[in-house]
């Protein structure tokens, strides 16, 4: 059995489709440690021309999600344990801790929207969650869903493989990662760092922790302020 | 000839080509607006390996992106009024003030990472703008690349049809968007809002930005104090 299985619900499950063939996810989903369903919310339009939007009352541009295919959907998927995630842009934000306690969760169930969103009695009812992948509009919810499925995989003991460490990701003690070099050493005069080359990994743990600090002061004071009233 | 020209570098162009053919965007790039090009950076790799990442110097798990096919590719596809954009965990945060800037940009090239991220040279000498859309890791960076596609096209003239206006979306003033209702006007015990179904259309206007500031205040309060920094 996996150790998560997400169902992603959606009108377009053609949009992700080879994301989730070709990601690093693939590999945890051969394994069977997680499982993604992708499930075509139109399956559950139950009038015969199988419409899943209608005009919104009050007027405006543009379609809005009808509740009941939604409900139908949703209550087929749904068990006991599940969290039900709407991604929608006035949602909480997802970060990367989010991410870590989302991938302990047993059931996901994403609601990703389409046009200009989702009949409101859909999120009162039966929603739990809602989540926004940053403070940006997309034409619709499902690549958003993709980047949650992603950023919270990770997490999943095995999915990228027993040798990688997240302990020096971007954001991990609310730090930004350091600078990284391959071959060749050196490439249109430009040298990869001495440090990195003198094979002394106490002086290149400190280059590290240096460079990340750096990096992070200049570029997201906000992350080390985060920090400061964390402790 | 195209609005906006975009040029996605990836080694992955399978885990986003169904979004481009299936997404709004499909609309406006096939109208001839919207011209996206997936390019495979691996076509640029000239050893007879065709190999694009090598281990990092210093030591740690994972791989790093080589320079040289990333120089080769960004080299073929740039043009002297490109902007050449890397999507990673330590950029600037995507905004949807961000995306309506870019979608000024004649001609956008995107490099989207994988494995550990990408040579510091190539970030150093050939990216002029570093864009993340959130506070989370990813494990690559193509999918990234089609959330800011998506965000910037949306501004695009035309890629979303004459009808759609922007200024009611999440963000637009610092301020979240309004519930949403379409028939029935009942279901299952629960009503569309009573103003909603008036057909005043003063009043309409005037409950749903009540809700935005009201939505706003009660999830997002940093967005109402973004705005009165910015008065």
């Amino acid at each position: 059995m996996s150790l998560l299985t997400i169902e992603l619900l959606t009108l377009f499950p053609g949009m992700v489709e080879g994301y989730f063939r070709e990601s690093m996810l693939a590999r945890g989903i051969e394994a069977g440690i997680l499982e993604i369903n992708l499930r075509n919310i139109r399956d559950w339009a139950e009038d015969k021309h199988h419409r899943t939007d209608d005009a919104p009352f009050g007027g405006g541009a543009g379609m809005v999600m009808k509740p009941e295919p939604v409900f139908a959907a949703i209550e087929a998927v749904k068990k006991p344990e599940s969290t039900v995630v709407y991604l929608c842009p006035d949602g909480e934000l997802l970060t990367q801790k989010m991410a870590s306690e989302l991938a302990t969760a047993k059931h996901l169930i994403l609601l990703s929207g389409h046009y200009e969103g989702i009949d409101e009695r859909i999120r009162e009812k039966l929603v739990t969650r809602e989540v926004s992948i940053g403070d940006y509009v997309l034409t619709n919810g499902t690549i958003a869903a993709a980047v949650l499925i992603d950023a919270v995989a990770r997490y999943v003991p095995g999915v990228l493989g027993e040798e990688k460490s997240l302990t020096q990701d971007s954001f991990t003690g609310n730090l930004l990662s350091f600078p990284q070099y391959t071959r060749p050493v050196e490439y249109r005069g430009m040298r990869v760092p001495e440090v990195l080359l003198s094979g002394n990994h106490a002086e290149i743990e400190r280059w590290r922790a240096q460079k990340r600090l750096e990096r992070t002061r200049l570029r997201r004071p906000d992350l080390l302020n985060k920090l400061s009233q964390e402790q």
